[in-house]
């Protein structure tokens, strides 16, 4: 491999392992998509490259003899298929190059798959553009949130997977004397270990962000030495295949393998996703999707998963500074990208004695009104509203929000279509707020994927907590938003929330938001709960993908 | 709690966490039980405890209330009941008990909980002999293996996850200050971060190494905040009560619920490991034992598990200096604690055309004959012979050393019964040597516990390697011991074994024998194989006993 790697990237690598450590604000990807930033021409190359790539064939791939071309991508801004067709390979196939890449992959050095991971990132930046405009025509996202999240925030969060990889492939030395006393003599002995990649790993990507919910997994996999096999959503294969794309050509320019990182799709009469989870080869399977299918992928048998599945996020009002900027803040994070964020908030707890203001009480009724109203007023600004909600990658989404199916409780705001100025045909729904009391926990107790909004009357704000906690502990949760000024109660949240496995974020408001989530900083579900088994990125997330084995033998002398 | 301690033991902590990533020879407790370490009446006193406490109620715990005094140990020695009576709780008692103590000891920081955990080992350095005596009359355990075993190297082993577990939990920071850089101003946010303990830990000892195998997950799920019921095996309580004891000394006179650690005794008309591993409260399982209950054990839904169980451990001959040398070095490892650890190696594979010693041939009838020669020698020689083989455990163990039952092949070294000179009325059987052909792969697919060793014929170190690693990949191993002077032979050894998870010893002669492992350097089983999935004490080992779960909210000003 071409040495120069390692000088170039060395430091990136430093600075990222630090960043993991030290936990405050690091970004190695600016999330701006300025023209200072990223030059004059780059937005205007990025759309032209999407829009030549219509109706084409995807040939950036280096993996050789297609079975078969395929695609099923279609705009859920313009419910126009994309026409895009990918190079189809049969599991068995992709299966066998993934086990004859591994042993050329798994003898790379830790060090060295870590730089050419980096340069992956680094030519992957030159396409955050390209990418951008392939997740929004895939998932509905909006342009700013297309290109942050699967841009610069996605190659973050692989960047802090290769580096928690890297520091624990090197956390031990690899090779000591050891030197034992014995009375008389010292017992010596050459001791040396070798970190043991599993074996093919299978990454499972989720419609709604192909490379932020992929990349972490895919990186993590390849920087603990195994191949990887991308297998995207069929309806959001681009941005990703862009990724691998990049990632097969470093590995090419540096003598290995392409098929060390191979995109694995679905036939276009039927998916292929269980075949690769079942086939006894696949050692490692990182997933996110829905709650069945992923309980399904953690109950392999002789594989280690890693998954994000479905949750019930929660937010608990109790007092406040000002309810205004509170209601304005949560309005957005329940509009941002119509709700289908795996961390936006569902069921907002209020105590039917009113939230504390300011030491005023405000009735639970105005409570309620004032969020209603902070939607409505959001979603109607024409300025900002269309970036904010982007369109519904799924119709499925749409229609359960329209048609409310099974929802116990009395609407408070009903759905309306959006119309997209730039995209007349987009596919959208605003979110609709139903109000429940507590004791109708069945109307509560599961995700509503999309924005649905429910409230939930409740005696008290313990019962609000203990409630809150229940369904993160029984059906998940991601994020919890609370707002209280009580120090008491504060810890009281934490604590509690804290025994679910969910973090809190108090008291937000202004312009950082429940649903947002830091590289480096925040971890990505924690696994402690049944929303997911793995969190983005903890020592967990990279350790389980290798063995530590041993040798020693005598030292001579 | 006595603050004195942190200063106490901070040292020790600091010096344990070092030797981890040193893996040099460290060692906080002297293997040697000689009166110059532990002084003149040390061994004197443990033996008389050891007498006072048979035929008596065991009434060193602290545990209120018992149900009943249940005992069904005996001593393979003397082959009679030790009379001694432990108290029993149901099942229901002991968890509830537990999740009690479980929300006092998680709100104990992780440095606080490691030093009185230091503490308790410091404490339990005063009873190393009272545990030797009672390993000896549990296990069969010669003495001087019961001294090292239960006493300084468990207690380094309980060190090593003391010491992996505070590190984990404190390599992130508490809070940050966590500040980005938006253009016009800056984002501040303080984040704060949590290690949340799982839960009730259950952990299920062995007959064989009753505190060896025992303290390492106790001490693991301990520091990292969880309450622990330790369920010992009926036959061998004595070594860990005692254990389980101090521990709670230490917690009482530091004003903590003893109930964070509980001995779990079975009933004498029942055993409750079933009931306790299936209780929902429970979310962490430590398990050393059979693959068929440990299985299970793996199988059990919404738990966390850390098993070892059985394996084929192998002895690969290729070439070497000094062949007389090799053999007594197997000889000692195969007749150690008559082959009943999970490290002894079981089957030897021989090529037909022999192996090279110093460059000449030497015949596979001849390695056959001079490995059953030097098994002979040590087992006739009456100064080592005793102190080598102890007792045999468990009477199915002896049974099936004498019948051979269902071992295919040629009968090379019957076993007899062994004279002990001390107790006449001791349960022994000398090692039995089988050879089989390669291809008789049946008779050599298993693990056949105690003193039983097969040497396999195979054609060449090629297929003695393809054997060990596929015996290794399919039914476990946590040991492996090569002989080759072939520098190309050992990369293909190390790197065949190390897809099968298993840790190669090279080339031992002298007093090292591939059987020994030493806490602080030697990850014991790797986890990478169906031997069992936990290894003392990499990372994985500690971190996944707790949850990482964060917190933010917006900084003031």
């Amino acid at each position: 491999m071409n040495l120069n790697l390692v000088d170039k990237h060395q430091d990136t690598l430093k600075e990222a392992v630090q960043a993991l450590h030290e936990r405050t604000f690091y970004a190695r990807y600016p999330e701006n998509p300025s023209p200072e930033v990223y030059g004059e021409n780059a937005d205007k190359e990025g759309r032209t490259n999407y829009k030549n790539q219509l109706n084409n064939k995807f040939t950036e791939l280096l993996q050789q003899n297609p079975e078969a071309w395929v695609g099923q991508e279609e705009s859920p801004y313009e419910q126009q298929p994309l026409g895009i067709t990918y190079p189809f390979f049969s599991p068995e196939t992709l299966v066998s190059r993934a086990e004859e890449a591994y042993h050329q992959w798994r003898k790379v050095k830790p060090a060295e798959r870590a730089v050419l991971l980096v340069e992956a990132l680094e030519n992957m930046k030159q396409r955050f553009f390209d990418i951008a405009y392939a997740t929004m025509h895939t998932t509905g996202q909006a342009y700013m949130m297309s290109f942050q999240a699967s841009g610069p925030h996605a190659a973050d969060r692989a960047l802090e997977a290769v580096a928690a990889g890297y520091e624990e492939q090197t956390r031990f030395p690899e090779s000591t004397e050891w030197e034992k006393p014995m009375g008389k003599y010292n017992l010596k002995l050459n001791k040396s270990w070798r970190a043991v990649p599993k074996g093919v790993a299978l990454v499972i990507g989720c419609s709604t962000f192909p490379t932020w919910n992929t990349v972490p997994g895919m990186f993590a996999s390849l920087v603990t030495g195994n191949p990887v096999i991308v297998k995207p959503h069929p309806k959001a294969v681009l941005p990703i295949a862009i990724v691998v794309a990049e990632v097969q050509k470093v590995l090419q320019e540096n003598g290995l393998d392409p098929n060390i990182c191979q995109l694995g799709v679905d036939a276009n009469d039927h998916l292929i996703t269980k075949d690769l989870a079942e086939n006894p080869k696949i050692k490692l399977i990182d997933y996110t999707g829905g709650t069945e299918f992923g309980n399904y992928i953690e109950s392999l048998p002789g594989k280690v998963t890693f998954t994000e599945k479905t949750g019930v996020n929660s937010i608990i009002l109790d007092s406040m500074d000002d309810l205004d900027k509170v209601v304005q803040n949560l309005a957005f994070s329940v509009t941002l990208y119509s709700g289908q964020m795996c961390t936006a908030p569902q069921n907002f707890y209020v105590p039917e004695t009113g939230v504390k203001v300011g030491g005023e009480t405000v009735p639970y009724q105005e409570v309620v009104e004032k969020i209603a109203g902070a939607v409505t007023a959001l979603v109607n600004n024409p300025k900002a509203a269309p970036h904010i909600l982007g369109a519904i990658q799924n119709p499925a989404t749409a229609a359960r929000v329209k048609s409310a199916e099974s929802v116990v409780g009395r609407q408070v705001l009903s759905t309306c279509d959006f119309e997209n100025p730039m995209f007349s045909n987009a596919r959208t729904c605003t979110p609709v707020i139903y109000e429940v009391d507590a004791s109708e926990k069945e109307s509560y107790s599961r995700e509503l994927f999309g924005p649905v909004v429910l409230i939930i009357k409740t005696n008290d704000t313990a019962q609000s907590v203990a409630i809150a906690k229940e369904m993160a502990m029984s059906h998940g949760a991601i994020s919890c938003g609370a707002y209280t000024t009580d120090s008491g109660i504060k810890e009281m949240i934490m604590d509690e929330m804290s025994l679910a496995g969910t973090p809190v974020s108090f008291n937000l408001t202004g312009n950082i938001y429940v649903n947002q989530n830091a590289g480096f900083s925040d971890f990505h579900v924690t696994g402690g709960n049944p929303a997911g088994n793995a969190s983005f990125t903890n020592p967990e997330f990279v350790i389980k993908r290798f063995t530590w084995v041993g040798f020693r033998e005598p030292a001579l002398g």
